[in-house]
């Protein structure tokens, strides 16, 4: 069963072979999502914009220092060669490199001097598997540069590059802190997708929980209360990462800005409190299956007992004339075989009066 | 079952249509509860009070700076285009009006200088559906107007204009602040009657647990459970956007009128307590419920092990001479029918005396 | 079943009533529980003493200025012109009125410069229905007078009373404050009696437990656990108002006589201490409750099991011999019945022994 | 049952008799476990140690001033009076003396400006009953002298003394804070005997558990987890005193002695941690003893359906042909006995085939 | 059951043998894992490095002022007055040396000017038993030494010592604060690989709770579960650890390093997290067990039903045929034999349509 074992793994990503590296070692820990590492840059201002896609590292270099803001965009986190370059050329420590390829990070915000890193994953929900599906993005925030890491191609930014296109909007007046607040918007709105689908789920779940309580369908539940677990521990951190990076008084980020940042903080918590009550709900689900279960078994059981109960006494009753003893009065009298009907049909009319008393039919 | 699902999603109003949108742009999400948007104003001091319905926004702009102290109540939020003119000409930020209009709003206080920003959920329990139906009002409050929103004309506000109506009010000598807290105060005021009606549908469903524990009564229970914990939900922000207001530093409120919010804010602990409160008592009603279908297991198998432990004996006994074996000598004995009946009453009655050992009887 | 009606509004209080008014407005909500209201005063210092019955409330407001210390007690909170009178004259804020003609407030201190507010609950265990039973006691405490409202005359109070009268005393020589001090302390005394209660309830439930578990001693406990909820519903704010009231730096309390109510916050740290075992063992008692159950079935199956087990294949023996064919030769052979009978102990001391095996005999 | 009853009754001991009573009067309260108390005294310094037993308190009333480190003991609660000489003369705050004679206390440090007050619990555990004893001690450490409270003769104290008694220890050259400590220390350190000896009771309750899980086991398992408790009640304050007095400033602990504090703090955590430890433990022993009665029902339940489903069908066809009616063919056929067995046998062959299947074989 | 043993203990390991000891008293508490403590001592800086095995632990004395970084590692802990040699010459204090050879610490830093004292523990699941053995680990951080002291040679250490062989690395470069980091992050990279294997267990016992929902299944997952409450009570503490050491301002860590342990830090909030996560899988999995069993007895109850159900019914009516009454009309008419088998295959039919209809079939 590969796909259970991927979905139990996922919960740790520190992998084995990382163990005993010095620290800074630049070691891709992960699966390769992507064949070639894929470098787009954008440059812009109010006025201009310039948009193309590098075929080598090295042309990204000039626009550390060139004068609007600049976006540069990396898909792909298994060449580890090409961000060791990144990290030589734009100053980075090696801790943080460290992050940037390794996927098993937990959501945080580190402020060096120079930049500000930022951690986050990006969620899907896989309808097919049922299962959500993380990819890790890291941000570095530069005085005039934004670089993204991506594990592969997303679509959840090319939201975030239309804005760009379209000029007139805010976010090519602002600067690259603003872009960064952009992305990360654009992730936590993609949440609420993934909350929607669980939602489906739930009901969907919920409807069936009535219909038919099948193992089947609480096995269901079980997985999703799993999905839920994970997806809980990815958002979780980000709230408190969004609240440093609010509070941040790093030159990097400016203070007009900061109510950006106080805004998907908002959402945040909204995803969070959901999440929350979900659990609660999915919590619930599986007493009432349980209930459910138990209310099914008494009735069986109350099946059984009043059948049982009816004729197990008549059927002793017509074992005692199915006796072969040679002396048994009343197998001679005319009127027996009659009487005995009328005993039998008076027990069995005293059962069911029993059992409407005890509300059992 | 459109109706279960509506209970679900309302968990979630963060809708898939505003995925991938700039933030600031106006879109309204939730559904439309009125057909056109109804604006009144009353602009009132000690004084003089001066009430009347406005056809368009632009009459309210007037209110901005007049005197004394303006009440501009906007009934539906989707009519996007009216709510952006309120919010140019009253100077509104582009994440507030977003806010304004997307109905699935955490209850929030926001500080922007010049006006304050509140946010929160009339609720309403319908006791046909026994759903919590939730409407969200925001507040700008400024130097001297507050503008109010909500999705449909509303009855909860009526008993603040009314009051505003009778004169030699508190309310007609306060400033907007006083105003905003009285808005807040009947919101909250209506909370109790809430809980008042899931008060009564606890004391219902434990009355039904005692007579006749139906699987019926228990899905209702977890209803109502769900219920609660959706109330919760839009509640317990609402204890923390009232004591940041209490603290704020703002000139917009008053060091005087800071005593109101402090004593809304012990109402909205109460809610919540009781909310806690009735929670505890669900969850105790639950394991009731599951402990009463154990006992009625438990004496369904009495009954049927009673019945089937005293007649499967006799039974066999029965079958025993039932037998055709040629050479059987009790067969031919001229008492053995009437030891046999002894016998069956003896094992008849030591079974008996045995469940009453056992306490079964 | 009104009274597990009244048992379960007592968690809100907050009547629909009120929703709507205006904050301040005078309404009893609550209980009558007094006919009339009956207003006491008690004048003392360490060398005097004089103590009368008022029959007008204004014969009281010579007490707020006059040296000495005054204690105030008014029992019934009907009467709201009477409280609006002691209002007006002691400029006690129209909050603070309304909050003690309202029965359902949660305890707290309020700090207004002129006077402190303390308001908390006095419990009652009624043996007869095991209902904790509430009355709001109100304390105003001024520079030289205590204010007190009850709702019902108490005899709580008698004992502080009494020390008063005896003279000698601490309470004599010390001014307001240790007085609100000494009638908190003794409502928090009385605490204890209740914890005595419920903890020899607790202990008559569990003997009863082990004796007899039937579906009547659950309710019992069940019913119980409510108790002890709204019991602690009504004593952990008091830590808290306690710790405020501790923590003051208004001048109406003195330094030396904080180490009293730090004594007395430690008397609620108990209580606290003590109600949260109460809540451990009492779920603690209900698990243990579900696995009797639980065993017992268990043991009600093993007898139909074994009796089941062993007579339906002998009564399948016998039925076999009971068959009319025309050829059996069995039936001729002269041994045969004493073979079955040899077979048939067989079958059934092989089926003991696997019972025996299985430990369930 | 009067030891369950002591069992609850443990859990408050503040008693009724003190209920009404003035604060700092010296009551008893708690069970009298000496005849007569006991006064020893300890004056030692690096060089100089003299140690006797009192006989009169008021010889004790020397050592307040004299030089070297003095040591007080007493043995014994309910000579109230001689407790009261003791505060009179070392001018102990009267609640310090309520508190000390009042075995119901919360392990709690007061710092009166000229002495420490520190109490606590002094546990042991009773093999026999399996119940945790309490017997509480009170510490009046000023700045020449200790006097330690405990309610009978003790043992744990022994330890102390004899170090004294060595000499060269640090004891001997350090105040009486010093000697506070190791008094504290002494008793923390018993707590892990406690602690070892349930871990033992858990062990063997799941061996138990293994092998057979009786109703008895249940209850001890039950009585266990209580009495662990109780044990966290005591233990838990005592970290909370610990931290306070390690940041306490008053003069009377020296600086250089804090780092003891703080290692006895680290143990009293480590206590804490094993408790909660426990705590999981046995409630996971609990689900674990309820599952196995699950299972054992459900392999209860499967031999009975398998037996009860292969005879039923064969004993009715066994009945058929055990009819009386005139027109039966096959009974007239020679080779219908043969033929019933055949079928007999395949009937039964193929229920086994179909539990084998189901896996209940 | 030694083993079960072994592992209950090992929640306490403060031994009675210290009870009633004077603070500071040298005693080993634990198992003796190794038969002679082995030192080692590495010498380095830049350029240069010295790596010797010391046979008398006197020559280690010189390295505590030696010019460059030098860690003097001790493997074994039963002698106790090697350590006590050390802590003479390095001038520690007597409570750091109790704590180093008592293994039953709770990972802690503590800060002495001279030196900075850390203790945690060293984690390995041995696969075959499926526990987690654990071994402390002390660190002495002092200006120019780091001495570490294990209870047995580990191979953990090894990757670090490698790291040091190499030169031309970070830590070659470093204070011996770096090296104590490095300590510190090889032993929590390796809870990554406990973790690992703990999760692979986890899906093992997923895997075989969907196939074989065994009894022997759900006691695995017991001692999982209280394995993972061990390791998590092991890895808690090292949180604060780290934390605290984080924010020291001891001169013995540099500023520039901080960033270091801040990442170590980041790594165990990963492993609580995914512990966290352990648990709530594991829990969730005894929900699921359960239901599985009410599933499978409900399937057994439905099996039993069923077949009873049918077959008593129709053994009555078998039975009543069975009768000698002398006057039975039926058993004299033609057809009555082909009646009676429609009529049995009639309330056959009807009875599975009932079943039918309940859908247990």
């Amino acid at each position: 069963m590969p796909k259970v074992k991927k979905n139990t793994s996922k919960f740790i990503k520190r992998s084995s072979k990382k163990a005993g590296m010095s620290p800074g070692t630049l070691v891709h820990v992960g699966e390769q999502k992507i064949d070639k590492a894929r470098i787009t840059a954008v440059n812009y201002d109010q006025d201009r914009l310039e948009e193309k896609e590098l075929i080598r590292i090295e042309d990204s270099f000039a626009y550390k220092d060139s004068p609007p803001v600049s976006w540069i965009n990396i898909d792909g986190l298994h060449d580890v060669e090409l961000i060791e370059k990144v990290g030589t050329h734009f100053n980075i420590h090696s801790l943080t490199l460290e992050d940037i390829v390794h996927t098993g990070q937990r959501p945080k915000v580190e402020d060096f001097e120079d930049y500000i890193y930022l951690v986050f994953k990006m969620l899907k929900f896989d309808e097919t598997t049922g299962h959500i599906a993380s990819e890790q993005v890291s941000l570095i925030l530069g005085p005039r540069y934004l670089i993204s890491f991506q594990e592969a191609e997303g679509d959840v930014f090319n939201f975030v590059r239309e804005r760009i296109r379209k000029g007139r909007m805010r976010i090519r007046k602002s600067g690259p802190d603003y872009l960064a607040y952009a992305l990360i918007d654009a992730v936590v709105d993609h949440y609420f997708l993934i909350l929607e689908k669980i939602g489906e789920k739930v009901e969907q779940f919920e409807d069936r929980l009535h219909s038919e309580p099948t193992p089947e369908i609480l096995q269901n539940i079980h997985n999703l209360k799993r999905e839920i677990l994970y997806f809980r521990k990815q958002v979780w951190p980000i709230r408190e990462v969004l609240n440093t990076w609010q509070k941040t008084e790093s030159a990097l980020v400016q203070e007009t800005n900061k109510i950006f940042i106080s805004d998907v903080y908002d959402h945040t918590i909204q995803v969070i409190d959901t999440i929350e009550s979900f659990r609660d709900i999915i919590s619930g689900m599986m007493d009432l299956y349980l209930s459910t279960i138990s209310n099914k078994m008494n009735e069986v059981m109350k099946v059984l007992t009043i059948i049982a109960t009816i004729f197990i006494p008549l059927t002793f009753v017509a074992g005692i004339y199915g006796m072969n003893f040679k002396f048994m009065p009343e197998l001679e009298w005319k009127w027996s075989y009659l009487v005995l009907w009328i005993l039998l049909i008076v027990i069995f009319l005293s059962m069911l009066s029993f059992f409407k008393r005890k509300k059992w039919l």
